[in-house]
């Protein structure tokens, strides 16, 4: 991987915001696509993104602004992907360019719903990328933090360590601490696992279940979360890393959280329709609860999820919250 | 162990009117001594403690109150001790009744000062009590979510699993639910430990650290305390369950705990004194940071414990946190 590697993100969203703000300190120029094009006039005339981080400054000349996909594709080597994965598929419809000798990561987290595959599977199986070409950014990390720099840590996957170091060093800086991880599978499921057990965490809080039984969710949380990873990739990974951990609890106990923001109004009463109409979005978590439930399904060997099954019988099956969450209590412990 | 043993609670403190109220529900008659004679006249008139979860109201017939600490310990089969462990020492020396008969669980998490030993420990080396009379009783559990009955899960460690089970049998109902273990040393030293912590997350965030970091502090803080608690009584526990994961994040995510808030005050610049003098009491982390610190110098083989190390230099050496802390942050991952 040639050092002088040109960097483009992909999304206009807080996360590619905050990813574009740590690669603009280690790199001159950094290619953004958006689809938004009053976005890109707004950021080159009043410097912020209008919509999202609006705090963060960036200097237009250090930005290779384009609502082309083809044209970020094109610019780059590295391509950070930061695009909703509800989003990803219409996206990638637009391409044309090449991405056959590009180094793909996600930043997204998430199911691609038409595939129902993590993102780094979707890219693998579905544009025949190697997987040494493709990695995975992963928090514990609210964009939010990195635009008021606090201290954050990442954990950056790829398969080729010199691909991985790659880009952990062009996201370090003073307020970014980066470490690598061979474990982009692991890393990648965590980071949508964790979103269903914010939703969960959500609806417990909803339905009027205190700080005790959170921190009893959270344990039980890790420990599925262990054994889902296990049996997807078995690998001798220490769950209680920054990068599974982390990343649970930095969701699981924010209280900005979209997913636990779309539990809590179910455990309020919401339906789920419209507890998503009152979001004017749909939480990630909601179809991560759907694919991680239908893949532990196929597992041959099972595997005990009681959390992921208590908030897919909430969404995908109709099921009184109230109820099922009493079942769940019998389960934890 | 007598299905019939009688039970008495140590202590006039919130988590012993937490414990009196989840034994009433089991037991005919409870046994409880405080020091206070004005509350226990209170609480026999107006039927709850005056000064801790006033909302709790117990039935007066059902306990058995006294200010003298050998009327309880002569009334009763099961003492639960649940005296702040600062306080535990000057208690004990009113004791003329003997302990030899009697079961004896911990509800204190802390260290004993004057010995520098855990509870169990204490009771052990010098009141002579064998291992298999004495047990733990450990979270995740706020006192006060007991007093709105909100569930909560408890786990009752004792080398002698038919008293752990009699303890876990009378301590349960509709909103507490119990395990078991036979882990007294690690669930008793998770629990002393999790104070330090909770200590170095308010530190944290006195020093303006945010949500990102305090999640990577709490995935090194349970990563280091699987290492201590291994070093100290080697045994294959799992350090996500409830009694220790739960428990460091029932009380490194609250901001009620003392020893957070505690931290706190010290990150924002008060001086360990003024900290101390300010909150009228002194947290139990204080202590536990500098026998967790001097029990891990006395390892034959040495365990990494950059966060203990972190918080025994700010609060006894006097460091500056900020920069201890900016090491810490060197250290994490």
């Amino acid at each position: 991987m040639n050092k002088d590697a040109k960097f483009a993100v992909l999304g206009g969203g807080s996360w590619a915001t905050a990813i574009v703000k740590m690669l603009t300190n280690n790199q001159e120029q950094v290619g953004w696509y958006m689809r938004n094009a009053d976005a890109i006039e707004h950021i080159k005339s009043q410097k912020h993104n209008p919509n999202y981080l609006t705090s963060v400054e960036f200097k237009p000349e250090q930005l290779v602004l384009t609502n082309d996909i083809n044209e970020a594709v094109n610019y780059a080597d590295v391509l950070i992907f930061a695009i909703p994965s509800a989003f990803l598929v219409t996206e990638l419809k637009h391409l044309t360019a090449s991405l056959q000798e590009k180094t793909i990561f996600s930043a997204i987290k998430g199911i691609v719903p038409e595939s129902g595959l993590i993102v780094g599977e979707h890219f693998n199986e579905l544009h025949a990328i190697p997987f040494e070409n493709i990695g995975v950014i992963t928090g514990p990390c609210h964009a939010e933090e990195v635009a008021m720099e606090r201290l954050s840590y990442l954990t950056i996957a790829c398969a080729d360590t010199e691909k991985a170091e790659l880009v952990a060093q062009n996201l370090a800086c003073a307020y970014i601490k980066t470490s690598i991880s061979k474990d982009i599978i692991g890393t990648e499921y965590a980071a949508m696992l964790k979103n269903i057990y914010a939703i969960a965490a959500g609806i417990a809080h909803g339905l009027g279940y205190g700080d005790n039984f959170q921190s009893v969710l959270m344990s039980n949380a890790i420990r599925e979360m262990k054994r889902y990873t296990k049996r997807i990739h078995n690998l001798d990974r220490n769950i209680n890393k920054s990068a599974y951990l982390g990343d649970l609890l930095v969701t699981g106990y924010s209280i900005f959280s979209r997913n636990r923001m779309f539990g809590n109004m179910i455990g309020k009463g919401y339906t789920v329709k419209s507890a998503q109409m009152e979001m004017s979005m749909i939480a990630e978590g909601y179809y991560a609860a759907k694919s991680a439930y239908n893949i532990k399904e196929n597992f041959t060997k099972k595997v005990k999820t009681p959390i992921i099954d208590a908030v897919y019988k909430v969404l995908y099956e109709n099921k009184n919250p109230k109820k099922v969450f009493l079942d769940l209590t019998e389960k934890l412990d």
